[in-house]
Parts: C-alpha cells; sequence; structure tokens
C-alpha cells in the first residue's frame, strides 16, 4: 500500500477568492480535511472553505480542549494542549500511513504565526508534509486599508500585542511600518504603547480584513472598552517616496 | 461610454500556482495587459504568467529607461523615472477613460514594497483601481526554506540591504526573526551586519524562492563574490517554542 500525505493548505486572510490556485484544488478534491476549531465554533478555516468540500469529504474537526479556567502559562494547560497536539498527530499520522491524503486548513500562511506547526513539528520527521502558502492575515489588512504598507528603504516590524509594554514601545519607536497582531484584549496596552512611541495618530485598526463585516478606523478613535477579536493594527511606512514628477 | 478601471493583479513569489484563485482570473480575462520590465528582459512577472493571457490580449511593456551611466540618486535619474511613471500613468489612464480594463500585473504583494505603488499614486484619484494582494516573495522564501519564520511570539523585521550597516545592526539584534531585502550587491553589508549582530550563524540565503533553479544555502557559506540578484536573507525565530509532550 501506497503511503499518503499531509498537505497544508494556507488560506489566506479569509475571502475564498484569495486561496491560491494550488490551494483551491487541493482543498476541492480533498477526500480528508482537518481543521482546528474552539469548542462550540464553526471556526473560521471551516467557514472560508463552505461551499468548496466535496460532498464526500470525511471531516476531522480538532477542536481545541476547553481551557477557560486555566492560565495559559500554568503547567496544566501546557500539558493539556501538547496531550491534544500528541494525538491529533498521532491520528493523522495513521491515515497518512494508511495511504490516505489528509488537507489540514490553515488561515493566513501556515509558516507565519501558524497553529499548523504543532502538527508539523510532530509529523515532518515521520511522513510527507506539503505546505502551500498563503496570503497572510497582514497583508489582507493593509490591502483592506488602501495604502501601502512600506515604500522605498521602508523597515517593517511584526509584533505581537501580547508583548511586554516596554519591549512594544522600542519597537514601535525603532521601524518605520508596523503591523501588531494578537490585539484583542491586549488592545489598551498596545495603545498606550503605540501613544509613548509617538504612532498612535498614525495607527488603524482593522478588524475582519477581507471578510464580511471588514471595519477599518483610526485607533485613535476606537472606544477604550472595544476590543474585537479579529484585529490587527497597522502602522503605514512613509519610506524613500516614489519620485512624482510635473503631474502633482 | 462606461469608464475602464485599472486591476492590480498580485502574482505572488514566482510560481503561477501560487497565484490568487481573484488574480489568476482576472489575468485570463484580461484585454490589456501591462508590466514592468527591464529593457532587453523577458521580464518576471511576464514570465509568472506565460500561458495565461488571452491570444487576444493587448501587451503594455512599461520599460524602465536605460540608467547604467547614471547615479541611483542623482537628479538626472530621478527626473527620468519621474516622467517615466507620469508618462505611464498618462497612457494607462487614457485606455480606463475611453472604458477599457487594464491589469497591471505586479510581483509578490501590491502594497509591500511594490514598484505598481509609483502608478497607484498617480492614478487612484482620477479612476477607479483596485488591488489584488498576492502572497509576498518573502512568503514564498520562508516556505521553500521548510521552517516557520515566526513562532509564538517572535518579533519579526523586514528590512532592505540598502540601509546602513549601522541600522542594520540595531535592527538585527533587536528583532527575532529577520527578512533582509534588495540584497544583490549589498550582500557583503548585510553579511558583516548579521555577523556584528550576532546573527550569521542563523542566515540563510533563498535565491528565486519558489521558482525554478530554487538555491537555499547558509549565508554564511557563500562565496563572497556570490550575489544573486533574487536573493533574500532570512533568519527564522525561535519564539515561544509549541509545547511539545511525551511523543519526543
Amino acid at each position: 500500500m501506497s503511503v499518503g500525505r499531509i498537505i497544508c493548505a494556507g488560506l489566506g486572510p479569509g475571502d475564498p477568492d484569495l486561496i491560491s490556485v494550488r490551494s483551491a484544488r487541493a482543498i476541492r478534491c480533498a477526500r480528508h480535511v482537518a481543521y482546528f476549531r474552539k469548542a462550540g465554533r464553526q471556526g473560521q478555516a471551516r467557514r472560508i472553505v463552505e461551499g468548496m468540500l466535496s460532498p464526500r469529504a470525511i471531516e476531522h474537526v480538532m477542536e481545541y480542549p476547553v481551557t477557560t479556567e486555566l492560565p495559559f502559562d500554568s503547567p496544566e494547560y501546557i500539558h493539556l494542549l501538547a496531550t491534544f497536539y500528541n494525538d491529533w498527530a498521532a491520528r493523522l499520522r495513521a491515515l497518512v500511513t494508511a495511504g490516505e491524503e489528509v488537507v489540514v486548513l490553515c488561515e493566513g500562511d501556515p509558516f507565519l504565526y501558524g497553529s499548523f506547526m504543532h502538527l508539523y513539528e510532530r509529523l515532518k520527521d515521520h511522513v510527507p508534509v506539503d505546505v502551500i502558502p498563503g496570503i497572510p492575515g497582514m497583508v489582507g489588512c493593509w490591502n483592506a486599508s488602501g495604502l501601502p504598507i512600506t515604500w522605498g528603504d521602508d523597515v517593517l516590524t511584526v509584533l505581537m500585542g501580547t508583548l511586554p509594554e516596554t519591549e512594544l514601545i522600542r519597537h514601535m519607536a525603532g521601524a518605520d511600518a508596523l503591523v501588531i497582531m494578537k490585539t484583542g484584549r491586549n488592545l489598551p496596552r498596545v495603545r498606550r504603547a503605540l501613544e509613548a512611541a509617538g504612532r498612535l495618530d498614525e495607527a488603524w485598526l482593522v478588524e475582519r480584513g477581507t471578510m464580511p463585516g471588514q471595519r477599518i478606523v483610526r485607533l485613535a478613535d476606537v472606544d477604550s472598552a472595544d476590543c474585537p477579536y479579529f484585529a490587527i493594527v497597522l502602522v503605514h511606512g512613509h519610506g524613500r517616496r516614489p519620485v512624482t514628477g510635473g503631474e502633482e
């Protein structure tokens, strides 16, 4: 019996039309489709491919263990997650060893802060794994903003809102263009840091970029109690401006 | 007569299969296709869409003025380029005003250091312009490396090899993951800066990522006379590692 493989299909920023030709083909042909989701939710990855799966596709829902009562960095939580990833890696590996091809869905680009890595680390030395890149979520967000994120020699820094405030400030002051992910409940700290770095007036909040209900607002105008979940903060670079001649 | 529009189609990192479904559709249906290229070359953008254009498509080749004898920052060069962009913006605008739809090809993602911006700035207030995002070249390169570029809370910084050495060193020392673009003849300086920042041993040179002739080598092993053109330098983040449990 031939050995199958894992295909991790990058899904891009959310609009199904922004999936790559190769990923779209893999998704439409898939016999086995696996994806992560939070308990009780449809899941963002599954929503993006709605209408694309074959009626005969077998869905493997990798539902995160419920962890509301455990702190994110507690040993119990870490153990629970490790067990969850080990269990799913073993199940997918068994399918592949039995000759099956399994398409794992991954929002954005799988190698840029993607949760697929937890499976990749456990599988890549044992079974064939192909990873198809995707348009990162942040690229969809700056596209939605209608402005180039970087020009000329701009320095672009991508930060997580979970970082300590002093680190955020240092990076925000040092780069031309900024992308801040994992905002959510960290948004008040991100906002204070941008203000301290003198960048708050240039900052935009992009919520659900390229998806239904997309919202783009100046961060300074957002109510401080408003911490949307699917949101990214952007500061555009000014760079070495393109040369503009007689027309302007 | 109805007004047409400009569609800037992001092409992704080089493999035509990594173009988005929406961009691919726009390219295949295009009556007018415009793209930049250097004088005497086929051009990377045109090469990517080979075999995709309609036989009836009209190609508008935006060939950069020859500038070998002018320094990049000289007033003559700046004036020459401004005239070139003004001229092409006027020609595309005339087509759109006459009711035509023009697809402008753009490697990678148009809003991340893309040369399309020079046209966008001149056109966006006068005619409808739709920009379709693409997988940036750097995403194709880290995908080709087979390793995630960032994990957990890693800070990612994107730098141009044209920056002064002291600035390069400061950013290289301050971030977890690095992407350095515009290497080429700047590669020796990039290498010195990585060494000074203590990051040279972790650096990879990715040449023609996702394209035929792709090459991935440790930068420390590259001959210092070797400065390939389509190359990006990567340093992967180590981040907050995914939790690994009993399996390992």
